[in-house]
């Protein structure tokens, strides 16, 4: 028999990404292709410790059905969290537990968003996001993020010319490919514009407890006056990101839609490991923690930029992230990027093409986008080296 | 700032379950509204040990991302079983790991169905399906299910006046809500009905295991020779409902589709669960661990019909199940249900109304569901006593 698909997932391929990932079974190349975040970033002592203890102690609870908004301890402390690390002010909005910052994104825009409804991203942008728009049968549509975020009049111009535009989409910092954080006064900004044309902001901010230099910038829901901002995050960068734990701040009356939603998706979320995330986050030292991601993100990612600094063609440029897992590399006047991937990866150095991230998938792109989470420091200096050489061969007349 | 949603979920209610749930935080009710497995069927201790060996062996690969189609080697146990235990020939066919049951009908709805497209449903059904349904924007359409299956005429019937029918949703065994199994013959008449229109199949079997009296009767995909049978099942009534791990067995080709749907969903269900299911599956004496879930489940519905058989006055109708967690109750000369669920509920006893079931949202109901998994030996008799008594008072002139 030949199957019929439904018209929004037709379109719809694996991404990028997973197909490169197939590629790494062989274990010779060395990958700055991954999303992942470190192993060393898992509390695996603390986890393994509590995860006994509610076996012992909470498990008729703990693997029984829960309800779909989520742990209710969990999620009081989430929302502690969010009042006094990034100063959000949670009145009016509702914090629920989702599988995954994903999951959140996602249904987001299922409550939102119409078939033929536009999402606002920035270009480029986290391809997991663009493809749950498009699996709403959302377009996407790209506005160039450049050092300081989106620029606000080819946002207001985009807009005006976008009538059925619902929802803007940001990952404010630590950008998912581009490594950037947009400034405070760009956000303002932004946010403003939003405002004034009644434009939802999903703010991504899954990166945001990342920092290893700079100083923080408030959040969009930090400064949410009108109740316009969608907050998802998760604890896949600060726990695991295998459990699939995430949560979501906003508007009550559009997170109770999400929740009917996320109700016939899964009915909840892995409720153990619900359990699992409030006991570390109320009995063991959370921001201790994460104090030592930050010290292995960043130096992981000064070893890589250095690397960089010394050994690639200055033709190529690249982003200086203060946080979070990516370097966004372009090459030189707006070459392609393809040949230049495919020849690293014959010399076993994979990359993520910059098409990966583009709002239109039929848009070439100049970039690629370089993890330094994963790689071992030995694997950073010898596949910049390879980056390198190769980069000057082709680009270096 | 006035929201606007989307229009498949502004007519989406939260179901009448979830509100029923909230009422039965008076530990004094009796319920036998749940639909949760009891905690009996939890193999704590084996789970627990095996979660430590997690821990301690591997959980740098438990805790980190995984791959959207799942662990592999819990597919691999998972398609081991279908083929012994329920003669399930997976050739042409993928079986990929969901977050419980429920993500499976969901993407197999979203892979296939277009707003305005049409689910034929055995009426009444399973309120979980028919809002994932809805959600996806697809219609519902009822066909009268009986004690041995649905009407195959009134089924094709239905098919030729709904010419956008993508899906046919069925829960052949035990079924939600009805407790009901359909027949072998039925079963063979439906499948080629379905084959004849090129209708998709779901075969929904999360209590096919639950079997306490009677013989198995093959489940659809065991006889489907034309590959249009997407199986949906789960481990939420044998292992862990709150750990949500399901699964799918479906043409290689829509589960594709399925999978690129579920990456934009949660990216992959709860990683170190899998590789838990996996391990007690492979390692733990299941079929034990089923067969004594089943005996506690055949003397609680035994106890509870035997109690209706007593008490209840004659006009009231019920179904005797073989197997799952439901009975069925219909009231007398199609009396609406509304009234005596409320009366009941008044003196401390808990039902669903069979309106929460209807493919048609708006149609009254003359039934309701009792639950005999949950209530303990004690609450089945006194609630049983109740419910029979204010059947008198409220029937029997």
């Amino acid at each position: 028999m030949e199957y019929k698909f439904s018209n929004k997932l037709a379109s719809l391929k694996p991404s990028a990404i997973r197909e490169i990932f197939k590629s790494l079974s062989d274990p010779t190349i060395i990958s700055f292709a991954a999303g992942n975040p470190s192993p060393l970033s898992f509390p695996v002592k603390d986890l393994a410790d509590l995860s006994a203890d509610i076996f012992a102690n909470s498990a008729a609870s703990a693997l029984q059905y829960g309800t779909t908004e989520g742990y209710t301890p969990l999620r009081k402390a989430v929302e502690e969290r969010l009042k006094n690390r990034f100063s959000i002010n949670t009145n009016g909005n509702e914090t629920i537990i989702t599988t995954g910052g994903q999951q959140g994104i996602e249904l987001a825009c299922k409550a939102l968003c119409n078939e033929g409804d536009a999402v606002i991203c920035e270009n480029p942008s986290f391809i997991g996001a663009l493809n749950a728009f498009r699996s709403n049968g959302a377009q996407t549509i790209g506005v160039p993020l450049a050092d300081e975020g989106i620029d606000p009049e080819k946002l207001e111009k985009t807009i005006i010319s976008t009538p059925n535009a619902k929802i803007l989409y940001l990952i404010p910092t630590f950008q998912n490919p581009a490594g950037v954080t947009s400034t405070l006064e760009n956000r303002k900004k932004v946010y403003e514009i939003a405002k004034k044309y009644g434009i939802i902001i999903i703010e991504d901010n899954p990166y945001g407890e990342l920092r290893f230099s700079g100083t923080d910038v408030p959040t969009y829901k930090s400064m949410d006056t009108e109740n316009i901002v969608i907050y998802c995050s998760s604890f896949s960068k600060i726990l695991s990101s295998g459990m699939r734990v995430g949560f979501v701040c906003g508007p009550e009356e559009i997170v109770s839609k999400m929740v009917v939603a996320k109700q016939v998706e899964d009915v909840h979320t892995n409720l153990f490991f619900q359990m699992l995330c409030h006991r570390f986050m109320t009995e063991r030292d959370l921001d201790g923690h994460i104090a030592g991601i930050r010290k292995l993100y960043g130096e992981k990612c000064t070893l890589m930029l250095g690397e960089l600094d010394k050994k690639m063609p200055k033709c190529i440029k690249y982003t200086r992230p203060e946080g979070g897992l990516f370097i966004w590399c372009t090459l030189p006047d707006g070459i392609s990027s393809s040949e230049y991937i495919k020849a690293a990866l014959s010399r076993k150095v994979a990359v993520v093409p910059g098409t990966a991230f583009n709002c239109d998938t039929e848009a070439p792109s100049d970039s690629f986008r370089l993890n330094y989470s994963m790689p071992s420091d030995e694997d950073i200096v010898k596949g910049v080296d390879i980056l390198a050489k190769l980069a000057k061969e082709m680009f270096v007349k």
